[in-house]
């Protein structure tokens, strides 16, 4: 699991960074990509990572400002050229699915694959299967805005095989059954109990993703012991009263927001391009003072999020 | 009068070929810069251009295939973000401006200046005035497309004023109606005539713009004696007949237009990614031997368009 930053810049493309989006990369977890936003230039910036179009499965996307969903015709264009064909399902505020049609009827763009939208709800799941979960809530926005909460599910402890094979058990079907966490009866009459051959369960990740928004309630619940927490911070602390006109958070903000909600690391994006260098540095060190992992991203950044290794569950 | 090249790719972006967008800039002749076609990523080549979005005035669409067409809404809400406030005008096929004000419209994107769309006749002037005067005509493309024939109107002659200061005749408003061509009587009787105080007129030039199309006589019709003739080029001779196909051109069949049209130079764009390196010097060289004084453009390539100086007109 790893995120890769796409854009990272605010409002507008700046030489050094492109507008919003950023790619959460789960190719061991599902061999999928999903995507959250993807300002105009998406699939440029792609080019030059080893991201594949085809695999990107889900888009979510946060708001309905221009630089965070008008590079989704080109890209949905580029995945079908490309060869792509499995299923492409985008959450969003309602609209998106008007501007996408219309681009590409528009266009006369023909997809390889079939495109779903799914309308985001004031909150609520709005994906579940066996290994993974999306949350939505609305943030404070100009104009309707959501955060995402992407939780894993708990990895099953692995079977202890070598101690299986030390006690002389052959492999077989009583593997899978001990797995399962049933008491097995052998052959010889011994009588094993399957949870004393599974190691422990792994506490799956959370990954807390939030675009354009005010400081709000709803971004703590949302980051809630978040192994990594996405925030925009488009604004130094300096300028927070501007910040809260535009509807915007600066960097003590969501290093608040971080340290309310237990987090393990911040990341800082949606930077506005008023701040390069030493101005970085400072919206950085101002978030750092009250939350210290934290980090201000640059396009292409790419962030392991790696499992806790304190964190097993028996 | 220059010509720059925001994106020399086909279909899809490439990474050294963005999607279709050139820039006329007329900053010489009015201070404004016209554009064609602007595929997903201009505004952000632009950003690596001394181009500058607010004296972008005119943008002329030659198709609504993607690639020449999603870096629009972009582009116009930036131009609206740095300050421009003179009124932009879109002359585009007809769905240019429901693909546009549905874009502007769902992303909350409000401009700064008043938006204009010139639906695209079959054929005709689409604009004109003291200077310059524009010509559409449809070409064969798998969907409505247009070629465009720019035409600068011809510079007077300039008033030969050392002549006037050397036969002791003072400035003054006598000097305006030479310019004018009058004929004049000095207070102490001479009489001039005002052709003989004026210089030779200056021919105009013409830039021709030619998006994607399969071969087809009003190439040759807009193309007529420019001075730059900028035309498609998807593909190489050899896939001569997957061009026809696709409803493209190749390299050699851009020449012969150029041949038949009698320009001065061509200039060959929208480049399939299939073709680098020695592959486009192929599709080069197989243009170059109809004819001469073609160029296969890359990416922020500046080309100026020299007045001729053997083209005076008395």
């Amino acid at each position: 699991m790893e995120l890769e930053f796409l854009g990272t810049g605010a409002g507008v493309p700046a030489r050094n960074r492109n507008v919003a989006s950023v790619a959460l990369k789960l190719l061991d977890e599902r061999n999928e990509i999903w995507l959250f936003d993807a300002g105009e230039g998406t699939q440029q910036q792609i080019l030059r990572t080893a991201i594949k179009p085809r695999k990107i499965t889900k888009i979510f996307i946060t708001h309905l400002h221009g630089d965070h969903i008008f590079g989704l015709p080109g890209l949905l264009s580029s995945r079908s050229f490309q060869g792509g064909n499995s299923t492409l399902t985008i959450y969003g505020p309602r609209g998106i699915e008007e501007y996408v049609r219309t681009s590409l009827r528009i266009s006369e763009s023909h997809l390889t694959y079939k495109l779903k939208f799914v309308n985001l709800p004031q909150s609520g799941v709005i994906f579940e299967d066996k290994t993974f979960k999306v949350v939505t809530a609305r943030v404070d926005h100009r104009i309707p805005a959501y955060g995402f909460r992407v939780v894993e599910k708990d990895h099953p402890g692995e079977l202890l095989v070598a101690k299986l094979k030390a006690m002389d058990i052959p492999s077989g079907p009583i593997y899978g059954q001990l797995k399962a966490g049933k008491t097995v009866t052998l052959p010889d009459g011994r009588v094993l109990d399957g949870k004393d051959f599974v190691g422990p369960a792994q506490k799956g990740r959370i990954v807390t993703i939030i675009g354009d928004t005010r400081r709000t309630e709803n971004c703590v619940r949302l980051a809630k012991n978040a192994d990594v927490l996405v925030h925009e911070s488009t604004f130094a602390d300096d300028d927070r009263p501007m910040a809260h006109q535009y509807y915007h958070t600066t960097s003590a903000e969501a290093a608040e927001i971080a340290k309310q909600a237990h987090v393990k690391e911040l990341l800082l994006t949606h930077i506005s391009a008023r701040y390069i260098g030493r101005g970085i540095a400072h919206l950085q060190k101002q978030a750092r003072r009250i939350f210290a992992n934290t980090k201000v991203v640059n396009d292409f950044d790419i962030v392991n999020v790696p499992f806790d290794k304190n964190n097993f569950k028996k």
